[in-house]
């Protein structure tokens, strides 16, 4: 952070420029914040509610929320701040080299990806050692206790998750209501370029750039991240469970090495993504995108592989060699440790290859952008047919990929390896990050060059750096997505064995109901993101017409716009708009638990997960899509033999299709990752609730249950009176704890009721519930 | 038809365009279904080796499918060619009176309406009673026997669903292909109005209006209405079963009510559709709009209600006053057949609704149109963000009114109940099929009296019922998806008995992993579709622009545009195109039934289904909303204070908008219904491959299993050797059968032997597989 600021601010209007892009933004985030600090009260009450009445919530839970409401805050604030900083220093940079240029703006996205990893590492190691030394007393058995400790944990990454859903909503609204509004009369109706200073609506665009494309997307990716730390440590505390079935379970690490394991690989991915930053950087000032993506790949191959080795390590270090997991409906299987460390390189492994997808549906060059520019050629229409077309398109070798992702590391590792494999991609996190943030950093430094009318040459250097960073944030958003969705996955998992239901069956018509409106969820969540960009870009467009119409000599640059209407209207339609999306994602589920329980809400979890990840992909893509066919024109097409370039009747048709784009890539898509975590995080909050789940899981998996009968025998033949003795033995870590239940009565009744236990796990008069196998004695009495 | 045929024919001009658009219909159709053909023959191999190799699927399914194939074309050509006969004789009609105009187009809908219905229930109901005399002759139990005559039955649904697909598809590619290109070129390039001779591609659009929304219609609804007939048939069928179990079912029908009601109820709809359609009528001449949808309106609703009464006296007389049914983790529940009756209403009531929400987002005047409207003003870019944010929006009272249905009709009558809900929803297809295809004819007369310069008042009167017909559409559409969902949902339940499995557990990773397969299936479906559109599109563009520029005197009408070659275009490309998708939907099924299993292939139509409810609702609503927004331009609008008309670059923006949302009403959006239903109809036919369902449905449900275990008891107080003998006993109908199983050795070995049959189902050496509580009684023997 010193570095990037010591260096040189440019001149005077630079700094101008930049010091209104910051204010903008801070003020922003300040209005923001004070708005969620409402939220934030209205959640801790009704957390406080929760672990009131719920045994094993424990009140300190609010405490997490809010520190992790701050830290995300947080997390968000650092990266913008530097951002702003760096933008007018990139372009005094790019002033004289390109290499510097991007040093700069890549140094201002290392403070923030650093920045954002390092909390999320700090905040979940803090707490979760406190909670561990809070709850962790040996007064009950090691998985209830650590349960406890890990659901006051869950308040951390629920207080993150929720902020970002509001960052991310109200800033990609922000940010898509000054663009769409900047270009259609800036660009497309008074025909000057991007950025023009003359346009009113400049500066609310590139504070847009800071709060949506930086804070957005890092509180996004700090919730990404905690969210799944977290539930991989749920489920290695299960894991432990698991293993203690036949067992006791002891390693070197106090006994809870596959919880420690994610935290773990997290920090090494930190360490490792500095070692990769110091590799991004070019030499030659003549440098042309593909050199600079290729500085870009060079530093984030070397962060994955370092993280990679150092993983394969620390499954070996800390893990025990076989482990005995139990797979639903096959029991428990022993699974070498080294699964695991497959299932990190298949979250590795998709996580790249979605990359790749994304790019190759986003790319300049590539057949699905080629389409959509020849579809150009016969107008807006047809544009966008071929747009939508691309975006769904897109869907298919994603979730192929994805879906084989589940497949695959459960099959390795149970859902501990589906765990992992989001841990590992999301362990190079800061790497990513720093790659994301720079994009909006250069494009932020074109804006101020352009409005401080420097040299040509200047914006030319920028516009390869922007360039590049088009396609590093399409590439991020398909990375976002696809650990999002493991991040749901896992925390689903984690859902299902936290409240103790058997599992989610959609042939039960009240979950199949959920499905369907847990469908509709991320749809209608789109559906009001648009809207509100739609209804802020109209308030911008008539607020931009009307300066050009008042303001005296303003096209001729001698009135000056008033760009903090334009700033002010962004924020009031971000602020205002956020809320109904953000109460529908939090509330929806809630209502969905208490009224219908725990299996239906899973089926609404699926829901929103399955629909969410197609809408997240089709939005993303088509967005990004649309983007670069009207990027095409730049550099001129061919369309029909003949080379066509910007301002032809073509390049119109691309830039409403652009237009069309935005919010789909940079407001509603985006937003569909933190739907879905906080779906799936909500649900594990509330889990408690519905389940009541110490009581049940505790008889669930690692307690031997013997049941005796004793009968009576009549001289007659007939059966008399009879006693059956249940003994629960359960062991946990070495501990050994045994309960007894004992039921008289005749032959009959007594082996009805044990049977019942069997069958029925609802017998009221039968506190234990049980599920294992039982061995049954018979003895004769005489 | 004698009837529309007597009409007067109008001019030779209008008998000319009549026969072109009639012969470009007929040799659409004809190279169609020669293409079809050859995959019927395919199909019927394939379902030929399936009945090979799987005991209870019988080769005469390739018969029924073969039956089921021919009377959905059938269908489709039966309304294609009374809807060519009376487009002209509309416009005749129209010259002097548009009640008379109304009765001849509607009379032409009749035609169609009562002939799909009419071959839908006789094809049925002749093969019903063809199987039943086959396979219903006492050697096993009726149950098996029914389920073999059933799974033949499905064969002409599979027959019939496979056609509409493709007719679907292909009619949707055809008819946008064509329309897209006329309006793009004709209207926004050349300015000339919609229908002009001038234009060389207005030929082709009005034979789409034909193949498309007659023909694809048509042969839509015709596989809805037999598909849902069957499912409730199937259902029906295993209702027999549940209440066989206490006491043996008889009735007055040969003990098969349940089974008989669903058809017999489609049968009275007919009835019932004939008496709503002498109610469509109106008086004066200078009616408007709201008399003719008025008249649509109280013959829709003569026929319900007719349809509902008759169904109450129905169920009354045909089904058991009291039904014993088993529900899903409940066991036995008895239910009263009045709630049989009241999830019919559920299904009328959600059909009805479902078509108020959707025209309350279609309609000209109300909100979501205006709002698009609004947005038009500023650009095509702002039109086509409200546009899709509408379509979104519109999900969210559709899919609750669905999920409530689902949750109402199933907690009612159990999946009986949500089958027979959707029998209600369809009984009066015939009426709504009559009341749809009046649109198109009213369009197309439109098309003859503009191509014909007939006087203008001819045209205004055609464009009162086309007007109306656009309004139809949209609710039509609104119906035909809840139908479909209702329907897959009934077939949904019919595999899961069929297959025999417990539920379809998504929280197993590979039902989860093709949950999420299947939820992309809509996605990718809907972007071929698109494409092939967009794609057909651009070469009808370079046609008539080519034609513009080449054939002297066109625009001047002097010179005659070459229609036939515009027609070509559309034809050659809606056969190359409907087949990838058409591909995908049946093979996809097929490959994951048979490489995961029955679960995972549950996972993946539950994932269809979602889906693809979600992306219909979507692409017809905001199709079908953009298309009034257009509209709304004719007679002015209001913006921003200003009266705003055609032609006014807010009326560009909103035909822009109109072109993206073509496909999605009319070819992409309409498809997800027979997708959806198709995958599980697939699924279906296969089932038996998969779960070998005989073996085990007959064990699951209605056995009565007692097992008795007697033990050697030894001097010492010790067990010595035991044997324990399970009785089976069934009881279908009346007839009892038992099967005994001895298991001899230890009473630790027999009870661990017996133990493993309650809890593990694959036991070896148990033939029998036991889901059932099981009654134990212990003799001492000295």
């Amino acid at each position: 952070m010193s570095w990037v600021k010591k260096q040189a601010p440019g001149n005077e209007r630079m700094q101008g420029i930049s010091k209104s892009i910051k204010e903008g933004a801070l003020a922003f985030l300040n209005a923001e914040y004070r708005l969620l600090a409402i939220f934030v009260v209205i959640a801790s009450v009704a957390l406080g509610a929760i672990s009131y009445f719920v045994d094993t919530t424990h009140w300190i839970i609010i405490v997490a929320f809010i520190i992790g409401a701050i830290f995300s805050a947080l997390a968000g604030n650092i990266g913008m701040r530097v951002a702003t900083e760096a933008n007018a220093r990139t372009a005094e940079a790019a002033k004289t080299s390109l290499p510097q240029a991007l040093k700069v703006s890549f140094g201002g996205g290392t403070v923030m990806g650093l920045g954002v990893a390092g909390l999320a590492v700090l905040g979940l190691s803090l707490l979760f050692f406190v909670f561990m030394k809070m709850f962790i007393v040996g007064e009950a058995s090691f998985y209830d206790e650590m349960t406890i400790a890990l659901e006051a944990l869950a308040g951390f990454s629920l207080g993150a998750e929720s902020i970002a859903l509001f960052a991310r909503v109200g800033g990609g609204i922000y940010t898509k209501a000054a663009d769409v509004g900047a270009d259609l009369v800036g660009k497309v109706e008074a025909g000057i370029p991007e950025d023009d200073p003359r346009n009113p609506a400049t500066i609310a665009d590139n504070v847009g750039d800071n709060v949506g494309d930086v804070a957005g997307m890092g509180a996004d990716l700090f919730g990404s991240y905690v969210a799944t730390v977290l539930a991989a440590m749920v489920l290695g505390n299960y894991l432990i469970k698991d293993m203690s079935v036949n067992t006791p379970f002891t390693d070197n690490f106090n006994n809870m090495g596959p919880i420690l394991l994610p935290i773990v690989i997290a920090g090494v991915g930190i360490l490792a993504s500095i070692i990769g930053t110091f590799l991004v950087k070019i030499s030659g000032n003549n440098a042309k995108e593909a050199q600079v993506q290729k500085a870009l790949d060079t530093g984030n191959w070397v962060a994955i592989i370092i993280t990679l080795a150092a993983s394969f390590g620390l499954i070996k270090y800390m893990l025990p060699e076989t482990m005995s997991m139990k797979f639903f409906g096959e029991g428990y299987v022993d699974v070498s440790s080294m699964n695991v460390f497959w299932s990190a390189c298949i979250g590795l492994a998709v996580g790249a290859l979605i990359s790749v997808v994304t790019a190759y549906f986003t790319s300049l060059g590539k057949k699905p952008v080629l389409d959509i520019v020849q579809n150009s050629s016969t107008g807006a229409a047809t544009n966008i047919i071929a747009g939508l077309a691309v975006g769904m398109k897109s869907t298919f070798a994603s979730v192929i990929l994805f879906a084989a992702a589940i497949y695959g590391s459960y099959e390795l590792a149970g859902f501990y390896g589906v765990a992992l494999a989001a841990s590992a991609m999301m362990a190079t996190t800061a790497m990513q990050l720093a790659i994301d943030a720079f994009g909006p950093i250069a494009d932020n430094a074109g804006g101020v060059a352009e409005m401080s009318e420097l040299d040509p040459e200047v914006r030319e250097r920028t516009d390869i750096l922007d360039s590049v960073g088009n396609t590093t944030a399409a590439v991020g958003k398909g990375f976002a997505i696809a650990s999002a969705a493991l991040t749901a996955l896992a925390l689903f998992a984690a859902y299902v064995t936290f409240t103790g239901i058997d599992g989610i069956n959609i042939f039960k018509a009240d979950v199949l109901a959920m499905l369907f409106v847990g469908g509709m969820i991320p749809v209608i969540f789109s559906a009001l993101a648009m809207q509100s960009v739609g209804k802020a870009a109209m308030e911008m467009v008539h607020e931009v017409r009307r300066q050009f119409k008042e303001i005296p000599g303003i096209m001729e640059g001698t009135g000056t716009p008033e760009y903090a209407k334009c700033v002010d209207i962004s924020t009031q339609a971000a602020l205002k708009e956020m809320i109904l999306p953000g109460l529908i994602t939090i509330i929806t589920p809630i209502l969905i638990g208490l009224i219908f329980g725990a299996e239906p809400l899973g089926g609404y979890m699926a829901g929103v997960c399955v629909s969410g990840v197609m809408w997240a992909i089709f939005q993303n893509n088509a967005g990004g899509a649309w983007d670069n066919a009207k990027k095409s024109f730049e550099a001129g097409v061919e369309i029909n033999g003949e080379m066509t370039y910007k301002g032809s009747d073509a390049h119109k048709a691309a830039v409403t299709g652009d237009t069309v784009g935005d919010p789909f890539k940079d407001t509603s898509g985006p937003s569909m990752n933190i739907l879905i975590k906080l779906t799936c995080l909500v649900g594990l909050v509330i889990a408690p609730i519905l389940g009541g789940h110490t009581a049940e899981t505790g008889l669930a998996g690692n307690d031997d249950i013997t049941k005796e009968i004793t009968v009576e025998i009549n001289d007659d033949g007939t059966t008399g009176n009879a006693v059956a003795v249940l003994t629960k033995t359960t062991t946990v870590n070495g501990e050994t704890t045994t309960e007894e239940k004992i039921i008289e009565g005749t032959l009959e009744e007594v082996e009805a009721k044990v049977e019942a236990m069997n069958n029925d796990k609802t017998v009221d008069d039968v506190e234990v519930k049980i599920k294992k196998t039982v061995t049954e004695e018979i003895e004769k009495q005489s």
